[in-house]
C-alpha cells in the first residue's frame, strides 16, 4: 500500500507529538478510540501494545480486536490550547495492520524507533516482543496553527 | 434514550475537561475525528458548531454530515502526560444528534452552558442559532488514574 505524501510542516507536527488517538470499528462498525503513544518514521506510524496497565488482558484489547476485523481506521494528533489561535490538528485516515510475526526487521525497527521516543519504552515499558501496530496513511487532512 | 450513570470521580473529569475528540462514522463507515470544545451537564453532552474557522463551510462539515448519516459516536476525554502514572481516559459510546430546531429550551440551555465554561463563547465565539449536537452516553469505560 502507498503510504500517502505529508508535506514538511505537518511532518514536523507528527513527528513531535507524544499522543494520538485512535479510532477503530468493532466487526459491527461500531466507533472506538483510545489515546495511544505512537511513533511516526516520515511515512508510517507505529504504536505498541505496551506495559502501562490494560483494562483486559492484551489479546482482548478493543484496539487489536478491532483492526483484525476492520483495517480502516482514523487517527488524530492535535495539541488543545485555551488560546484557540494556536490550535490545529491533522487528521489522518488509513489502514491498521499488526505486523506478523514473520517481519523480523521492521518489528525491531518500529521497538527501536519507540524507545528512542519514549524514554519510559527505553527503561522497560516495552517488551522486545509486544505486539506493534502498523499504521499506513492513506489521507491526510489538516487545520489550524500549523 | 436513557443516558447511562456516570460515577463521581468521572464526572469530575468529564466537567473539567476542555477538550475531547470525538469519532463519527460516515454514510460508508468510515471514521473520522475532530477535537471538539463541549460541556457536559451531569447527564448529556453538547458540542457547537462555532466560530472557529473551518476547512469548509459548516453545512457540508464531516462531523455534520456523519452523526446524520450514523448517529452511533465515541467520545474520548483524555488528558495526556509524560509522567504515566498519571495518565487516564474516559470513553464514551453513544448516540449523537443535532438539536432540532423546535426544541428551543434545550438548544438554549447548552448555549448557556457552552458561554459559561468558555469564555471565548461569552465573547462572541458562539452564535445565538449556532448548531448543537447532543450526545447521550449509552456506555461508559474508563481507565487510569481517576
Amino acid at each position: 500500500m502507498k503510504a500517502a505524501k505529508i508535506s514538511g510542516s505537518v511532518q514536523k507536527k507528527l513527528k513531535q507529538a507524544r499522543v494520538a488517538r485512535l479510532a477503530t470499528l468493532d466487526g459491527k462498525n461500531r466507533p472506538h478510540i483510545v489515546p495511544i503513544c505512537f511513533v511516526y518514521d516520515g511515512r508510517l506510524f507505529y504504536t505498541a501494545v505496551d506495559r502501562k496497565p490494560k483494562r483486559v488482558p492484551a489479546e482482548r484489547l478493543a484496539r487489536l480486536r478491532n483492526i483484525r476485523a476492520v483495517s480502516r481506521i482514523a487517527l488524530l494528533i492535535d495539541e488543545y490550547d485555551d488560546d484557540w489561535t494556536r490550535l490545529w490538528y491533522v487528521l489522518i485516515r488509513g489502514r491498521a495492520k499488526l505486523i506478523p510475526k514473520s517481519a523480523h526487521l521492521e518489528h525491531a525497527s518500529a521497538i527501536r524507533k519507540l524507545r528512542a521516543k519514549y524514554v519510559q519504552y527505553a527503561q522497560g515499558m516495552l517488551a522486545d516482543d509486544a505486539s506493534i501496530i502498523r499504521i499506513t496513511p492513506e489521507r491526510v487532512t489538516f487545520w489550524g496553527a500549523i
